[in-house]
Parts: structure tokens; C-alpha cells; sequence
């Protein structure tokens, strides 16, 4: 990538923007090892509300990066998943992202403080 | 990383976050090709707001990710530079989310529409 590019390029906005909201990109991770219910998501991630993952889970559909399966069972059963693009941004730069975390994460949080 | 690190990790909690105000990444970017003076720094971004980028700029420095240089000169010249740790983060996720947003960009761009 040419550096100038991530200044101008509303592509590259429009993914750094995907982290904006704090819990969107721990849902994507949640979906990484495959598709689950909203219940199972819930308990995987713990200490997100509701609404909070609703939202999420709203913003990611409306991006494209997961989707909604509902399984014609009785009890009707949905899930969601990762779609493609999804996964290519928990496969690539997500997972640079958490790399880069779990070797300097610590120097940000000591900053923090 | 084992996905689940990504969930539960505050290290990774922590990095994600960076992203959370849109324009750091982009002054970090922009001061990917060498340490640059405030007014330089503003020219490259283009549209940014004085108080946004003096916002940007204290944050990052809390963090540690720039450092501020001033240099004893007539008139006195100040200069804004990454340091190791803004430099690995440019250099590895953020390089890695610019590639997969010139690549994928566009399908989020037209998911938002």
C-alpha cells in the first residue's frame, strides 16, 4: 500500500471505521470458528447487553460481514456467520491486529494508565 | 492468535480502540514517510479541523504511538514523529487493513448505500 492512500482513500476509511464501535470486531471474532445463535454468541462473548449486540449484529449485516441463516427446524433455528468478506477481514487484518496486540498491548495499556 | 483471545483479551480490546477515533489512524499514516510540523501535517491529511488533529495529536502521545520533537532553532521548530511502537502498528495492522481495503473496500462502500 502507498502510505498516502490510507490518508485519501475512503476505502480505507470506510475499514478503519469498522472499528469504531468497540464490539463489532469481537463479535467477527466470535463467528471465526463457525456460525452461531444469538444465544451462543452471547455467552461466548459475556458482558455485552442485548441491545448492544443487536446493534452489532445489525451494523454487520447491513456491511456485508456476516449473514443471517435461518434453518427450517422446528424450533425455527437461526444463526449467524461470517460471509466472505467477513472472513477475509478476520483472516488478514484482524488477526495482524491481534498479533500486534498480544505483543504490545501491554505498552498501550500502560500508557492508559 | 487463537481466536478467542480476540474476545476476551484486554490487550486486544486496547488496540482495537485505537481505531475508534477516525482520524488517528490517518495521522499516523500521515506520518509514516518521516516526522512532519503541525501545519505540514495538516496540509497532507486536507479537511481536518484544527482542533480535531490537536485532539488526535494528544491522544497519540498519551499512548506513546508519536512522540513531539522540538528543535532547538530560531524560530523554534516542532516536529511530530512515530516512535517504535507507532511504527510497528503502521508498519504491520494498519498496512495489513490498508491492503484489504483497497481490495474490499468497495463492497463496503456499496453496502452502505
Amino acid at each position: 500500500m502507498d502510505r498516502d492512500e490510507f490518508v485519501a482513500d475512503c476505502r480505507v476509511r470506510a475499514a478503519t471505521d469498522l472499528f469504531a464501535h468497540t464490539w463489532d470486531p469481537v463479535v467477527l471474532a466470535a463467528l471465526a470458528s463457525g456460525p452461531r445463535r444469538r444465544r451462543d454468541l452471547r455467552l461466548a462473548i459475556g458482558g455485552i447487553r442485548d441491545k448492544v449486540l443487536t446493534d452489532a449484529l445489525r451494523r454487520l449485516l447491513a456491511y456485508g460481514l456476516i449473514d443471517r441463516r435461518a434453518h427450517a427446524e422446528a424450533p425455527p433455528r437461526v444463526e449467524y456467520a461470517l460471509t466472505g468478506l467477513g472472513r477475509s477481514l478476520v483472516d488478514g487484518p484482524m488477526r495482524a491486529l491481534g498479533r500486534w496486540a498480544i505483543e504490545h498491548g501491554d505498552q498501550l495499556l500502560d500508557a492508559e494508565r
